[in-house]
């Protein structure tokens, strides 16, 4: 595989009427709602939704217009931040395996296991034979989760260079984005190349068994269709049930 | 690999003296308590032991022989018994890797991940292909850790079906071992042969990376003598070293 994340949209199909997509987004959600009541009734499937991309790339945002609406009893997100002293002192899947979603649940991952490949890589903190090892590792535990039943999708968010410019400097700018403000971002910008190049290398060694979807997401309204209709269309390929009636009293 | 349980030993050596034995177990567990100081404080690797063997096997007393004597900041057991409704709802592994040790710790799985093939296998619950599948995750963990620095000890006990007899009476005897008898032992020994083969899987398909002791088991002196023995062995060859003063006040 060749691809090059310069080479793949950041901006919506010129064909797609924002307007007519939003509509459609509104109503994919309402479907999706639906589909987790059943899912969460059945607790035979989870669903493990995986976003990766860079800052003000936009994970918070399409997690919460998306997956906000959903009963929030079967759907959380995961944040994985720098690891803690007790979690470095694992194996690097360990704190991931353990936010795994149960069986009727759904699990957000803001960002995940492929941090522990692209941050060592770009930084260059651990040699190479680990992090090649790290590939494996990763189909494997991936492997894993489908087995027991667990649908699995993930998004890189890929925002263009240009737009993440826009949106750091809005934290900037406004009082309300200020919080979100990080000096880190600025310094991790400067390594753009870098991390693209990684991420071509996972989308080379870790699209199988889970495939990616690389999202053009430099307009929020499109993120948020397209993260929508993946998720729908893999809810409706599930045998969903709502399950009999069990009871002894009343037979 | 044409293993037959069977034709293996369940005692100790002809020729190999019990009080010798004795003695050299203990000097054995006192290299290996001065082993673990040096573990605890490197803190660049962590140990796995893990027991399994039918019911009366001694796994918990050779546990407690050989890992009782040590630092118990540094060394825990994990008992594997039935899983939770919660442990239920996940992967098989996910309560596994949960227990597994950190950096500078010793684990010692009493029961462990190789029941989820044995109880299923015998009582027929889950799908042969379901099955396969776990000895290839198993094997896929294993490596996780090994390449995590995490030395693995994998221990059979390995029981004559004439001494499980003797000891399972025991319990029914003696007043101080009521408490470890329970119907359900005579049930599983109902099922020895089977439980035996699915051994013999194991042992031909979970071999590598980390291969198994087959632990001579009727006798809990030599039982102890090998454990001990093999535990000091895979010590011995970790290049341990006490960490270097750190310091800004004394330079």
């Amino acid at each position: 595989m060749n691809l090059k994340i310069a080479d793949l949209p950041t901006r919506a199909p010129e064909d797609l009427d924002k307007n007519s997509a939003k509509e459609e987004t509104k109503n994919m959600i309402k479907e999706i709602i639906e589909r987790q009541r059943i899912l969460y009734a059945q607790k035979k499937y989870s669903m493990l939704v995986i976003f990766q991309g860079l800052d003000a790339s936009g994970k918070d945002g399409v997690a919460r217009k998306v997956f906000g609406p959903l009963n929030q009893n079967g759907c959380t997100v995961k944040y994985f931040k720098k690891p803690t002293e007790k979690e470095f002192a694992h194996d690097f899947l360990w704190r991931v395996h353990d936010a795994v979603p149960e069986k009727g649940q759904i699990k957000i991952f803001n960002r995940s296991h492929y941090e522990d490949i692209l941050v060592p890589s770009v930084y260059g903190y651990i040699d190479a034979e680990t992090i090649n090892k790290r590939y494996e590792h990763i189909n494997n535990f991936e492997r894993l989760l489908l087995d027991n039943n667990t649908l699995m999708l993930k998004f890189f968010l890929n925002v263009s260079y240009d737009e993440q410019e826009v949106r750091l400097k809005e934290r900037i700018d406004l009082a309300h984005k200020h919080w979100k403000h990080g000096d880190g971002d600025w310094e991790t910008r400067k390594h753009w190349d870098e991390f693209m190049k990684v991420y071509e290398r996972i989308f080379e060694k870790c699209s199988n068994p889970v495939p990616w979807h690389m999202v053009p997401s430099d307009q929020n309204w499109y993120k948020a269709y397209y993260v929508a209709k993946e998720t729908l269309k893999m809810l409706k390929e599930l045998p969903l049930k709502w399950p009999e009636l069990e009871t002894e009293l009343f037979k």
